[in-house]
């Protein structure tokens, strides 16, 4: 990548985060009133629905705590991350010291899931705070909860959902992605104490991707076997696992382990050919291995999250390798995204698109989607352009 | 409708029945190994999923169980559905006299729901063949599953789902809807013995119907009021209010009410014209009762059963009537259908659309598309156009 281009994409960047989608939420998604953040906002910021997503307040807790972290001039910053903050330790967390899924505006609880995810992005939220802050309390009661989770991980009968014996044992990507995700945020880089966690979760991690077929399958058997009978074990999920490849990338760095760095490349890689739509462009959401059609009625849709993560993937990695096959996969999905999900009429991107490239939702924050897959991305890829620059 | 339209129509249906569809199902869904039938079937029938679904094997039970009631000369009918009652009885049932949702294609079971709609087609299957074949214990299994099913709906919390003090106090459509389906069919075309039942559906199915806007809502407060803070208590789903309008009819005519009749007709043609594209044709899938987008990913995208049911819809609305309105919203569906649905190069229709007409997938059978609103619909059009032609 040249110097011209690094510099173009920096201030490109710069001005996406810090002058269109940071100041979109700061503006709309603050609950004055209530405390915490409305998840639930149109393309021009309104609210439709008052309903707090545990996911949403941890992601945006967690973003404006790293915002912050960096620019420590920022005290809106640190008052917004605080403000999530409050309302998660206030009002989302169950008897038994789990997180509910959604909450009422003023705090009452609305659903409880039977997954860890909730208290996954909880324990993001409260680490960054406490790393940005000095708060040492929040890392605790973080560190605290992960063990709750990883408890739930060795014992999935916990969660409550009924063990039958027609289920395939089938072990999901999901997993040991987020882990790795959140010990790198607990830890602010290292290990910190979760090596245990660390080395199960690369080693699940890495059996999802097959070598011979150069797949990432979501689910697969204890050892790494293919399990093709049914459509979840022959579930491509592209852009998850183009995210996976550079959480996978980040612990290469931290480990200085070449192997990982190698398999990170190449799950990018190959997720990013497999998912690409060579007719209408855009990464698939779902595809099937054996080339059945996924029977999720949303599988040729184009979501902004996978488009997103595989926007950093791609430039870390041509950082890393100096390729031109990571630049140009970089520049193909962001020619893509600036094409189809930079909203020129308003501020933040569009999340749901047809399989041809149209919107077909207009509204920037829903139940899945808030302050957290666009400025991530954005926030990674203008670290990476300044080192670049510098 | 004139003669020659309705000669024309029930020699389509005829064929469309007895020539395309049923034939798919007889001849792919069978599963000669472990009994029971397969749900997931290729544009071209082939197996791409052996996992069976209790909704679909209810169903296909309960369609079979029909046809030989009708021709009892069929023998190879009575066998089918014989194949779907052993299975269901065999393999479905939990050992508290529930039913799960899925099993392997050796009835192992897979995947149990904290709802009731297993069940309900299980008690449609068993009725329905008892009512065949006068098998009468298969009745009286029925019966008692009704009772657990009547106990569940009005002990929710018994189903097992977190009650939590920030849900909203909805009550869904769904739920006074297919119980006055089922006892229809418990009761072949009377109350028998479940009066207190249908009492109560029918004034809880009258409460989702708001006069003054002229539309049905999914889901509502106890007294009918509005609850329009939620993505929840705007919910409007045309086609499902279609398929509530006409088992409404049906209870009309069994009971003999004038009042019950006109609102049947009312929530057919308002849903109907609130639900359809102007722009591409074809019922959405989803509406928000105040013009926000729906959050479902799929809300713009036009399903099969919908479009089925409506067709029986508006055809008996016309046939009550006579009124040129009914048979315009049956003309519009029925075109909308044979050109975009009807798989002009193989058996049985696509079940999934985009808002454009396209179809997103071409399997035939997936989990929630089996042998029932397809076939039901045609069935059901066959014997009114019998009658109008008589």
């Amino acid at each position: 990548m040249d110097a011209y281009k690094i510099s173009r994409l920096r201030k490109q960047f710069e001005n996406e985060l810090y002058e269109n989608v940071i100041p979109f939420w700061e503006k709309h998604s603050i609950d004055k009133k209530h405390g915490g953040f409305f998840n639930c906002l149109e393309r021009d910021g309104r609210v439709y629905d008052t309903t707090k997503y545990v996911w949403m307040l941890g992601r945006q807790t967690w973003m404006f705590s790293k915002l912050y972290k960096d620019n420590p001039t920022q005290d809106k910053w640190r008052e917004i991350a605080k403000h999530g903050v409050d309302f998660l330790t206030k009002h989302t967390k169950t008897p038994e010291g789990r997180n509910y899924f959604a909450v009422r505006q003023d705090g009452a609880p609305i659903q409880f899931q039977r997954k860890i995810f909730s208290e996954c992005f909880y324990v993001m939220a409260l680490s960054e705070y406490a790393g940005a802050t000095g708060e040492v309390k929040y890392l605790r009661e973080a560190q605290k909860t992960l063990q709750i989770i990883w408890d739930l991980v060795q014992n999935p009968a916990k969660l409550g959902r009924p063990q039958l014996e027609g289920q395939a044992p089938l072990q999901t990507l999901a997993i040991p992605m987020i882990l790795l995700n959140l010990i790198e945020v607990v830890g602010d880089g290292s290990q910190a104490g979760f090596e245990h966690i660390v080395k199960e979760c690369l080693e699940r991690l890495q059996k999802h991707y097959n070598v011979d077929r150069k797949l990432v399958f979501e689910n697969v058997l204890k050892d790494g076997c293919l399990y093709l009978e049914t459509p979840a074990g022959r579930l491509l999920n592209p852009g998850h696992a183009i995210e996976a490849a550079w959480f996978l990338q980040h612990w290469a760095e931290i480990l200085e382990r070449q192997d990982l760095k190698t398999l990170a490349l190449e799950m990018a890689r190959h997720s990013h050919t497999k998912g690409w739509d060579r007719e209408f462009g855009g990464l698939y959401y779902f595809l099937d291995s054996e080339g059945h059609e996924p029977t999720q009625l949303e599988h040729s849709m184009k979501l902004w999250w996978p488009h997103s993560e595989a926007l950093y993937a791609h430039l870390l990695n041509h950082f890393i390798t100096q390729s031109e096959e990571d630049e140009k996969m970089f520049d193909q999905v962001h020619a893509y995204i600036w094409k189809h999900f930079h909203d020129p009429e308003a501020p933040e991107w569009f999340g749901y698109l047809n399989r041809e490239g149209t919107p077909t939702h207009h509204f920037k924050g829903g139940p899945f989607k808030g302050c957290f897959h666009v400025p991530r991305a954005l926030y990674y890829c203008l670290r990476l352009l300044k080192k670049m620059e510098g």
